[in-house]
Formats: structure tokens, sequence, C-alpha cells
């Protein structure tokens, strides 16, 4: 496992990075220069070799990189042989949205608890999931020992919720509000605001001071 | 304008700041010291302060910032003074949530147009929005001059929907597909990948390198 900190943008590309080496994978490919690596994953090569860099050394120079030896340590890193439960709380339309995605399928990720106040949601099954009450969150976090949740309630309750997640032992918010969450250092909260990622965009089109795809 | 090429995080969190300071300036907050900034936006001082140098001076020493004046400028920045129309690619559940999403209202952005294959969605309206047939597609974005798309189709056609687009002249894509699109130089892809964001917080949960909330 990596000791050294690495740059949340270096982290966010390992998953994509791991998802192309396992279709060469599928396809009987044993190696794959950096070149097309970068062409496939659509980032530069000098940001692939930066990347790689903070795990040591993966490649060797004129080869290449080992498909399977890398899909392994990645594989490690991003703790994909083991199961992570996760639950939603907030089955609005993004909720629900969610619940029907499949995160990819091929990765060890399942929403196992949806909660939602609503009387006529609430000891449903819907998408395959149960959907619990609101007042058994707390109950039922706890007990399934889930520490990784989708929060996709309104902005209003957001905070609060997330006071009570944070209580029951919760460590991973994935946030879908816009409100910035207030919580202790021992709890990672990722924000996914669309309004904020079409703004981005919309500024980087504008000004155009970069090029092609994010990092 | 900036003229300087500042990094993707930081044009992240304009929007961020923007909205708590209208928030102040509705409150009849005229100062904001950079100590309350960042409690509230959950950004560390040193990172704002780096951010806010990209723009040049906007704060005096023992004085804090002066709300109504950066409010000004980040709008002109972020362009929120201008409306800009969007179009939605792809009405399964995810279109359909993200056509009701709100985009916090105060904001400039209107998903004006949505195109689907399927015939039951074709001609309708919903959530307020036309739903043209997918063969529509290059003439009405053609015809209403839009220059960004959000793009939720699935993987396998996520690509070739994109050259389209690209075709058309579409300058801005927020990608909501897995796949890693190939775009000429002068188009932004801005990718939101549900998957990834969970595994990078699990990673980070789990290797605890971070701290708080993403930059």
């Amino acid at each position: 496992m990596p000791t050294r900190k690495i740059p949340r943008a270096t982290a966010k590309r390992l998953p994509v990075y791991c998802r192309y080496l396992n279709a060469l994978l599928n396809a009987n490919k044993r190696r794959v220069s950096s070149t097309e690596l970068s062409e496939a994953v659509q980032v530069d090569s000098a940001t692939i070799r930066r990347d790689f860099s903070y795990f040591g050394e993966l490649g060797k120079r004129g080869y290449g990189y080992d498909v399977e030896s890398l899909i392994k340590f990645f594989k490690g890193i991003l703790n994909q042989d083991k199961l992570t439960s996760v639950a939603l709380v907030g089955v609005g339309s993004l909720g629900s949205a969610l619940m029907n995605y499949n995160f990819h399928q091929s990765t060890n990720l399942r929403i196992s608890a949806a909660f939602d106040p609503k009387p006529a949601l609430a000891n449903t099954i819907k998408s395959g999931i149960p959907v619990y009450p609101a007042n058994e969150l707390k109950k039922q976090i706890k007990e399934q020992q889930i520490d990784v949740v989708i929060l996709t309630v309104p902005a209003s309750q957001a905070q609060s919720v997330t006071d009570d997640l944070v209580e029951v032992g919760v460590h991973g918010i994935l946030n879908f509000s816009p409100v910035r969450l207030s919580v202790p250092d021992n709890v990672q909260v990722q924000n996914i605001d669309f309004t904020n990622e079409l703004q981005t965009l919309i500024y980087f089109i504008e000004s155009n001071h970069l090029n092609g795809q994010d990092e």
C-alpha cells in the first residue's frame, strides 16, 4: 500500500486506468505502451508517468507496462477486491437515478440500503434496494456497519443528516447537495455539485485556459 | 478578465465562493474576513488566498474582503450575467433527474432542449423542457446555437453522439458516461463518473491520506 500522500486528481484517475486495463486484459493484451494508455484514457503521458510515480516504478523503458501487474496493483490500492456497502439517503429523482445506476458492475460497490422520509416509499424495495423510513437511519447504518453514504437530500437537511451519519460512525460522504458540509477531520467528503461543474465547464470554454479533458 | 492560466481545482471553487458571498449580501453583510470565508466554504484559508491571487489583489490586510466587489468580480469571471442555454442528450433516469434539477436557481443556466430516441418521449414537454427525437439533434443544436451539452447517453453511444455534437459546433460537454471521450482541442470535456467518485472517496477513507473536504 502507498504511504505517500497523493493528490486527489491522481486518485480520481486510478479507477479510469483500472477500467481500461481490465478491458485490455479481457482482450488478452498483456502489455501496453504509455502512448496507447495515454490515448485510450485521454490523459497526457507526462501526467500518467507522474501519477504512476507516486506508487513507485511500474513500467520498464522500451517495454511499457505489464497489464496484469498494473491491474493487481491498482485493485489493491482501490480496494476493489472487497465489497463496499453504501447507503443512499434521500430518494428523490436524483437518488432514484443513482439507485438505478449500475456503478460499472465490474466494481465492488453496492448500494445496500436507502432512506427517505416519504411514507409511500418506506419499507418498499426500489431497484432491488430496501428503502427504510428516515427515522431508522441511525439504527440501520449502525447495524449494517455502513461506512460510506451517498447524500441526496435537500440542502436544508444536508447538515443535520450529516451530523447523524457522523454520530453513527460514517467516514465517507458523497455529497450531492450544494451545502459545504462541516465534518470532523476523520470524515471524508466528496462534493458533486452539478451547477459548479457546468459553471466550471463554461468558464473553461469562455476563457479557453485549459485544453482537452479535465485531469 | 483573468489572463493567467488557472488550475481546474481553483475554477471549481469559484462558484462555491460566489454562492456564499451572495448569501452574505442578502443578509446585508458588506465585509467578510478570510477566516469566516474559510469556515463557511470549508476551504482552508491558504487555499483561498492562493485562489484569489490568480485574479490579483482582492482583499486588504486587517479589513478582509469587500463582499459586493468580490461578487461582481467572480460573476464577471463566471459569466453569470449571461444566460447559457444547455442541451441534455439522453433522457434516462439520470437525464430525467437532471431535467428536474434546479441548478441553484440563482445562476443563469438553463436546460433549453433535451434529446432522446425513445418514441414515447419525442415531442413531449418534460419538467418544462422540450424533448426532441434523436434524429433532430444536429438540426436543433445548430438552430438554437447551443454550445454546451450534458451527455447522459449509454456508454455505447457516447462517442458517436459526441462526434455529432462537435460537428455542429458544441464546445463543452459535461460527460456522465464512463467513456473517455475523444474530442478536438477546442472542445472542453468535464467528466462526472459516479463510480470513480465513490472509489476515490473510499480510497481516501481507507488510506486517510487527505483530511476533510476535497479542494
